[in-house]
């Protein structure tokens, strides 16, 4: 969104645009659906070309062209519009980087059902579209996720592949939990050769992990363990565990009871390396993180984003020496590593 | 929306932000309908306290505060939270100057599914939901408009009856197409205490028009025409026309056609205020102006956010003289003033 202008005096301006706001949303999944970005990489300029492209009318295509401009994802001059350098890179269909996917599960209908009833989850404490909301075993959404969010998960699964090759290089058994489309544990098998990796999820996710970790040549290194994190048995001898975006789901209890049952499984030099959004002490910065929190309180029945002080409280208290965090380039997100 | 941060390399902050743009929507409904910003204005400023007040969970609101903190809304301090002075004026229900209650009708059914259809009508170059729209005859949430956005109105209303009272003293007969609450007129009698008034609008409208004129004490100065502004007969002798948020619904034929028969109705020294969402000649700035067209678009069979050039043109076209461009201060709105 652009910043509101400032009128020196009072201004309705941040409620109207804040009332307003879920027509963006709007905006942006029609532009993703008629491949709008695409057809103007593909050098289509004017309301015309681009209505003749997309299938639509040129009025409507005017319309909606100028919205994407208002909020910032095109450029326009004389009647002719551009791409911006961020929306080349991740919403031309044909970049290695497009992100349009992630659509499918950020506005998936457990997500906008959650925030429909966002004034019965305040009320409540907690999602009330159902008993365990997205955490109830083997949910259907937990595919759609696994099959649209790995571009999301690229920079940082490309983060912590480099740090594992170069701060922990020796590291042999790796698990992998809630691993969803599994690309944390195949860019680690990319870098680190003789890494075996152990993916843990329901067993209707798996299935996208496996191919995933065939599509990268490093199948014969990646095993599965599918079933619910609480509940399986994780085995021994790891030397690194990865929690890519799990914790949140949880309340502190059962965050710190699982942590115990990390804390066995591995080696004693072993590591864990959390990657989550962690807002800072404040709670309310920076925006992206901060704001994460209320998608598990209208999602899930006890879900959180916690702070750094929180998780280290948590590891602490589950048996773990000292966490450090770091923040993950181009990312909303933040990587905790916790040292046995 | 606060402006996203701007890190050296690409972002897809921009797209995440976006995609996640309902979600605000959702966070400023659920605090209006909880009361919050009235909580908190009345001296509540913990997450218990406020809980307690609102009716909702102490986990609840604390999240729901942190996101309204991000948003914009709140401030936060050593986790007690306080009103921006423009949630003080706009968003404690005791304000004179509150907006609450305009998101009845800024999201109510025929808005939202004019947006859940954006696709459609990008395709068709209008509105999907239904032939006609919200220009359907007597439809009915022309009468939830009306009892929920004169608060809206209230700045371009003074603005326009003070522009009267000083340039337009004499003005005695005035009509005002698509009264709908009727404040228009309202503050013009007034501040004009010789003008009669004409409300013209769908007769399950104008019950709302005549309730505030009776409240304003003017009742006996203003005078209801029930029907389509297209198809009654607009009478002789006015001096002074308003057409207030009329004009954008329709095409631009349509308003040529209706704008002869305004020339018709008034004297020879008559003039035309017309209060629109009038974008700058590129369409794109400023944002709230040139993002209007989107909801015609998505909700209306033809209408559009026109600009000063084509609104100059359209009464060319139908026989007026010239026209000239105001800024109506701390609205989102620009007034046109028309010679005959």
């Amino acid at each position: 969104m652009e910043a509101p202008s400032q009128p020196a005096g009072p201004s309705p301006a941040l409620f109207f645009q804040t009332v307003n706001a879920h027509q963006r949303t709007e905006v942006l999944r029609t532009a993703i659906e008629l491949e709008i970005f695409t057809a103007i990489a593909e050098g289509m300029k004017t309301p015309a070309s681009l209505a003749k492209r997309c299938g639509a009318s040129e009025r409507g295509v005017r319309m909606l062209a100028d919205s994407l401009t208002v909020a910032g994802f095109l450029n326009k001059q004389n009647s002719e519009y551009s791409l911006t350098p961020d929306s080349e890179l991740f919403l031309d269909k044909r970049s290695p980087a497009y992100l349009g996917g992630t659509m499918n599960f950020m506005l998936s209908p457990p997500l906008i059902e959650g925030f429909k009833n966002l004034t019965g989850a305040v009320k409540k404490g907690g999602t009330v579209v159902s008993d365990e909301g997205t955490t109830q075993a083997e949910h259907p959404e937990w595919v759609t996720f696994a099959r649209s969010m790995a571009p999301m998960m690229k920079g940082p699964a490309d983060w912590i592949a480099n740090w594992v090759s170069q701060q922990s290089p020796h590291a042999r058994k790796v698990l992998d939990v809630a691993a969803s489309h599994g690309i944390f544990g195949v860019e680690i098998a990319k870098k680190v050769h003789h890494a075996e990796i152990t993916a843990l999820d329901w067993a209707n996710v798996l299935t996208v992990a496996q191919e995933n970790a065939e599509a990268a040549g490093i199948k014969d290194r990646f095993h599965t363990l599918p079933g619910s994190a609480f509940a399986v048995d994780l085995g021994q001898g790891f030397d690194l565990v990865l929690l890519p975006n799990f914790l949140h789901h949880f309340d502190v209890p059962t965050c710190e009871t699982f942590l115990k049952k990390v804390h066995a499984c591995l080696n004693t030099d072993g590591q864990v390396i959390t990657l989550e959004f962690v807002p800072n002490e404040d709670r309310v910065s920076p925006p992206a993180m901060a704001d994460f929190g209320l998608i598990m309180l209208a999602t899930t029945p006890a879900g959180d984003a916690y702070t750094f002080s929180q998780y280290d409280r948590m590891f602490r208290n589950a048996g773990f020496n000292k966490s450090e965090m770091h923040d993950v380039p181009a990312s909303n997100q933040r990587a905790i590593i916790t040292q046995k």
